[in-house]
Order: structure tokens, then C-alpha cells, then sequence
């Protein structure tokens, strides 16, 4: 039996845990034996101390063993599944897996609804007219068997110790811990039983890390955790300066995706859900190169079998597959579609994509508690990102907007994202570096 | 307002609280609207992130003022104080507190029995036949004033906050940093009154301080935080390498007191307190150098006037003054006095001073538990220190034992601290630096 004070103690003086004295604080502390005060002690001392990636993978197991496994042996072939630490319009989800099961690779997703600047992808999913998000097990199974594609809700309790340790990260100042976020991340992914995991990594502006140093750090670290425990993995450190696409919001996110699996979508998404399908094909064995990956990826663009899988899904999960033809039809509109006017001549030079996220929220795109309803038709559809010319009175933005008064908060957050300079700068690059088992390749 | 997890965010972020956001931190603490984990946590980021003085005075303000503070004003003069910081065979106070007395200094002493190897003062004074240490507050202050010396058990709740954080930090690893260790003691000393505080820092390896350089930042903590709060400040940083005299006890060490104010005491005892009194003196303005203060300490001893204080202060608590002229016939013995034998012939190299008071703890003279009862006749008497040539089978000291299993305990702890070589060894240098508000001087 280990003593909680000298586990403390041995981390905050910078020595490095064994297996049993990681497992003996996360299980003590699950089943209430060890207090909060003294977890909160060990959080911070980890904050300040760090943790070895063995470290951190025992971390992960033991809040992975606290709940919940999802059971996908029922599946056939190699589950691929993709995470995004989070940004402004990321509508890669809904893009990206069916590109890659129209490829062949196997996407069984399973997804929270969260909290954030939009809803999650269920949330956006459920625009779609009829679309069911919660399936039984066996049809969610049978759906992925036969068309290689569904994404639903999770229902399921997984890694209960992280929520539990989250709640008391969140109150004593040491989330932003990187050890401790990818083991809160990867508990649930490693729970969610896929055998590769594609990690689409930001950093920037809008995102949880904003400094690439810590975007990398975080990468390798989940992707040292993943490898440990067996999956494939992959990172992708990308870019959150800039809102991602043009659309931030559910409904307009749905259209932009579909768009987009059209040839016709923003180039950043595109280039984004390309660059991040082709190594979930790569992981599964699909194809043997990045680069085979890219163009297996462009020609489900250009030969429809993407947007068709997409409708497939639509289908197989009782939706109504029309909506994915007559997106402006079918899918939830605002009330009304409002420019957001330039207040000057000259070039956009930075967008807070932060803040562009927060003034959709504003606008009732995305919750604050877990019982706010979402406004699935408002949102925001930029018409310039950086490097655009732009005049004064000439549209920023158009807000689909169905509340004045939140209308009026929501644009006065956006105009302060927005810096209009004077000179043209490039646009941000737009993938940094890729993580895997053998290191860090930067592009 | 602030919030809690900012004021965290704010400290382990390194940057520096202000008056009022430590305020809310303790006061929130004590009134329980602050919960313990986030109290951890932030103690936690105070641990690696340090104070600055001002922070720490604040700090140790706000413990002061969460309790009762001890009222001298009724007492006549200049009230001066000493604290060691705590070691092993420590009988300082009863030798100082006559002697600075007999010398024109007032001292006004409330302390605490504590837990330690040995009895506190109060503990220690016990051991006179008839000795009051639990005195009405008027006649305390009518003591002080007649015979300007008074040493009476502490009963009033002095910083309570520091009781309650003193115990959180007890249990999540976050005793050791020096700030909250310079506020604990300083929130206790300033709540007793005193106009001005020696302290005696003790460093080596009987001492919290092992290191040099972290006692003279203890030291420096705590000059600054009387300072700031105005009371005249020294501190003395002292050796703890091996006991400080030769008696580790209770009625040992007032034999030994006796002894040292007839200068017929242990060397470094003695001259200990000379320093540490001639340093009282002249904050108290009775002399106007340090060696000024210690010809009048070393006075004193000759001429016995501090022996004669020792007389008319347990005369004026009721004690048997006779009991100071014939300590071995009227205070407590041990059973039976077995001598310790050398198990080689040498030079004593080195005496793990923690090791000895463990010894002497095991023996009955100190307390594991408040409630424990100290046995005031046990105790170790040093027959050989540092430097001292040994035989084989010569007593390296006399065990005063009432308690066989004790004495078998004890003995084999003692035997394990010393180190017998082959070569003489210089003995430790006593005091090795002075800090004031002008800074540090090593001597």
C-alpha cells in the first residue's frame, strides 16, 4: 500500500511514478478513498512537473478501466477514427469520414454532443431531416458492416474517472496541463475501441493550444499513449489562426460539407480533410503512402463516391437523403441573412478565430450548459478570411441570424475579431508538422 | 470579487497576487467558502512558484488577524522575543531569557508545548517542583513588569488559519516551501506581541533547514514580514549538525541550563546564547552594539545574575527556587543512568543530530501525540561530540532510562547516528551568518 502524501510528494519533487503509485492514486481516487485535496495537490504538482509518456499512458488506462469499453470486435477489417482538439467552423467530420469509407477505409464513430462555439457533429447532424443519432448497437454495427460508415451518438459511460478529474481540473486552475489533457482525450478515444487514431491537432488563435511548441508536445504525447497501448496512430498539427471553411455554425456547417465532398468547398477544408483521410487510409493499411492516400482521397471528391457515401449514411440512419441535394430546401434556415459590413478599405490581416467562434455561440449556434438548445439554422458564413482585399460597407460576413438583440452582441464580438491592415499578408499556412512512432516531420 | 481560480491561474503562472486577492484566498479558506482542493491546489502553485516578502507578509497579516492577537500593551517597555526554528537538545530559552532579563531586556513568553524529541519550554520548566507555566494574564503582566521575565504555557487561539493550513499542508506535500514556513511562524510570533523577534534559523542535519542556503532564505522570508508588519527583526543562522550542548531532555536540560548560567555549561550552548541574547539587547535598544550586548551577557553569567533571574522568575510562578540550587536532589530522575558504549576506538566524525533527538523521543522525552505524556527524568546526556577522540567501550553518552524495551529502542537509534573515524575531525562552526534588514553577513 502506497502512502498518498509520498506520491504527492515524489511527483512534485520531480521523480517519476510507477505504474501501481498512478493506478493507486486514480483508483483511490474513483472510489472516494483518496480526498479531493489531495488530488488537487497531485494535479497541480503534475502541472508543474510533467509526466514521461509510460506515465501518461498509465494515467489514460486506469481512467479508460474506470468505465465503459465500446466493443467493436463485431466489425470487420480496422477502425479508423479521427479527433480534432477543437476549433472554429471544423467541419472536417463530416467531410472527411465519408471521403474515407468511399476509399475503404472502416469509420465506426461514436460522439458526444459537447460544448463549444457550435454543436458537435451529431448536433450538426441532426439538420438533416429525420436523421437518427442514436442507433441501437446492433444496427450501428450492422450499418458499419454493410456500408462501412456511421456516426452516432455516445451514450455509453466512458472513462468516468476523467470526468471526475476534469471537474476538478476545471475549479483548480490545472487543465492546461499537457499530459493530463491527452490523457483525458485519449481515455475516451482509447475507450471508444478503434484500432487507429488520426489526430487533427491545433494550434493558433482559435485553438486550446496556442503555441505550436505545445501543440506539438500534446501530439506526441497522445500519439506516444496510443502506440503504447496498442492503436496507430497519427497527428496532424494544423492551423487554427483563421476560422477553418467559411461556415460556423450546424445547418450552414452541413451545406458547407456537402459543398465541399462536391469540389466546391472552401480549398482550406478540402486541403485539410485530404491531408487527414490519407492517413487514416495509410493507418488502415488502404493504401502504403501519404501521397496514394491524397489522390485515393481527391478522386472520391471528383467522382461523387464521397458525397454518395454521405447520402448512404443519410439513409442507412432513416434521414432524408433529398436534404443532401437541396441543402437550401430542406435543411434549417435562420430567420434572416444579414451582412456584417466592413468598417474600412484595405486587407484582412488577423482573425481572432476565437472570438468569431464565441460571437457564433452568441448568435445561439453552440451551448453553454449541457441543457441549452441549439439554434440549428444561425450562424456565420465569412466572406473574408486573411488575405482578402476588402472595401469599406463591402460584407465581412453574413449572419444567419434569428434574434436581434443576440444579433446585435454577436456582431459587435466579430467586428473586434477582425484586423484590417493596410498591406496584403499570405494566407496561414495551414498544416505545420506530422507526429507519428517516429517522430516529428515537419513540413 | 475575485475568483478562486484565478487568483490559483494567477500564482502558479507566476505573477504576483495582490493585497486583496491573498486576503480573499485566506479569509475565503477559514470561513469555508473556499473549498480545501482549490486551497491545495493553489499551496501547491506557492510551493513552486515562492512568495515575494510583501505577499508573504500579507499572508501571514491575514493568519494574525483570523485569530486573537496576545495584548503586552499593559507591560512597560521594549518586549523582546526569540524563536529557534527548532533542533535537537535545544535548552537556549532557558538560559537566554534569565540572562537577557538580568541584562535590562524584557521578555514577555507565551509558548507552546508542542511535539518534538523533547518537552517544549514550557514541558521542561515543569520539571521544577511547584512551577506554574498556566498564569493568570495579570499576573503575567505584573511579573513581567516586577522582574521584566515571565515564561507561562500559550492558551489563547493564535492564527487559526494557520492551524487550518497547516494542516491541509500537512497532508498534500506542500509543507516545505519557505514562504508558508516563514508565515506559519512569523502568523504565531506576531500574534504574541512582541515588539522585537531573534530568531535562531538552525540548518544541518538536525534542523527542517538542512540547507544553507534555503535557512538563510527562511531567515530572510521572515526578517521581512516582521519588518513590514514593524517589529525589529534578526536572525541568526545556527548549526544543527550535531545537539547543540550536552543534555537532550527535559529535566536534563534545565540541569544544564543551571549549569550554563553558572558558566559552568557546554561551550557552544553558552556562547549560542551570548549571540542570540546580545542580539535581543540591541534590538531592544539596552545596548548599542552586538558586542556591546555580548560582554553584558557574558557579565551576566559571571557575576550570576542571570542564574538569580532564573531564581526570582520560579520563585514568582510558584516554583521551589531551592530546587535551581540543588537540581539533582529536587527535580525528576529517570530510573537508572546506563552508560553507551563506543563500539570502536576513533574520533567522533560525525552525529546525525535527528537521529540522537529520535533517540531521545524513543526514550519517553517527547511527545508523538498531544496527548502523549512526556516522562521528564529520561533523557541522553552527550559524553563525546564532534572532534572528541573515543576508546573502545568508553560512554559516547549516559542514558537517563526508566523503560527497558525503551532504553533497547533508543540505544540501537543512537548508536546508528554516530560516526566513529579514523581521523580528527575540526568541530562544526556554531553560527554562521546574521540577517537583519540590511541584508546578510556571513561570518
Amino acid at each position: 500500500m502506497f502512502s498518498v502524501y509520498e506520491v504527492i510528494k515524489k511527483k512534485r519533487d520531480a521523480f517519476e511514478l510507477s505504474d501501481d503509485e498512478i493506478k493507486f492514486m486514480i483508483d483511490g481516487f474513483v472510489k472516494e478513498e483518496i480526498p479531493d485535496y489531495q488530488m488537487a495537490a497531485f494535479l497541480m504538482a503534475v502541472f508543474f512537473r510533467g509526466m514521461s509518456g509510460r506515465e501518461a499512458m498509465v494515467l489514460t488506462e486506469c481512467m479508460v478501466n474506470s468505465g465503459d469499453r465500446v466493443d467493436l470486435s463485431a466489425i470487420k477489417g480496422f477502425k479508423v477514427d479521427k479527433h480534432s482538439t477543437g476549433g472554429v467552423g471544423d467541419t472536417t467530420s463530416l467531410v472527411l469520414n465519408p471521403l474515407v469509407a468511399a476509399c475503404g477505409g472502416i469509420v465506426a464513430k461514436m460522439t458526444g454532443r459537447g460544448l463549444g462555439h457550435t454543436g458537435g457533429t451529431v448536433d450538426k447532424l441532426e439538420s438533416i431531416p429525420g436523421f437518427k443519432v442514436e442507433l441501437p448497437k446492433e444496427r450501428f454495427i450492422e450499418n458499419v458492416n454493410k456500408i462501412h460508415l456511421a456516426l452516432i451518438s455516445q451514450t455509453q459511460d466512458l472513462a468516468p474517472a476523467d470526468k471526475k478529474i476534469y471537474a476538478l481540473r476545471d475549479a483548480t486552475a490545472t487543465v492546461d496541463s499537457i499530459p493530463l489533457i491527452a490523457g483525458s482525450i485519449m481515455s475516451k478515444k482509447l475507450a471508444a475501441g478503434a484500432d487507429g487514431i488520426v489526430l487533427d491537432v491545433k494550434t493558433g488563435s482559435g485553438a486550446f493550444m496556442e503555441k505550436y511548441e505545445d501543440a506539438i508536445e500534446l501530439a506526441k504525447t497522445m500519439v506516444e499513449i496510443g502506440e503504447l497501448s496498442g492503436r496507430k496512430m497519427v497527428a496532424l498539427i494544423t492551423s487554427m489562426e483563421e476560422p477553418l471553411g467559411y461556415a460556423i455554425g450546424n445547418a450552414i456547417e452541413v451545406k458547407e460539407a456537402i459543398q465541399t465532398l462536391k469540389g466546391e468547398g472552401p480549398k482550406d477544408l478540402e486541403e485539410l480533410c485530404v491531408n487527414l483521410g490519407a492517413n487514416m487510409l495509410l493507418i488502415s493499411g488502404v493504401v502504403a503512402t501519404v501521397d496514394e492516400g491524397k489522390e485515393k482521397m481527391r478522386n472520391a471528391i471528383k467522382d461523387g463516391s464521397g458525397l454518395n457515401k454521405l447520402k448512404q449514411m443519410v439513409e442507412a440512419q432513416d434521414g432524408n437523403p433529398e436534404a443532401i441535394d437541396k441543402p437550401n430546401e430542406l435543411l434549417p434556415k435562420a430567420k434572416e441573412e444579414i451582412p456584417v459590413l466592413s468598417p474600412k478599405d484595405g486587407f484582412v490581416e488577423k482573425i481572432n478565430a476565437l472570438e468569431v467562434g464565441l460571437a457564433a455561440k452568441a448568435l445561439g449556434a453552440g451551448r453553454e450548459k449541457k441543457e441549452d438548445v441549439i439554434d440549428l439554422g444561425v450562424g456565420i458564413y465569412l466572406k473574408k478570411k486573411v488575405g482578402d482585399p476588402v472595401k469599406k460597407d463591402e460584407p465581412l460576413a453574413i449572419f444567419h441570424s434569428s434574434d436581434k438583440k443576440r444579433h446585435e452582441e454577436a456582431k459587435k464580438r466579430f467586428l473586434a475579431a477582425y484586423k484590417i491592415g493596410d498591406k496584403k499578408v499570405p494566407s496561414p499556412k495551414l498544416i505545420f508538422a506530422k507526429v507519428d512512432k517516429n517522430g516529428v516531420e515537419e513540413y
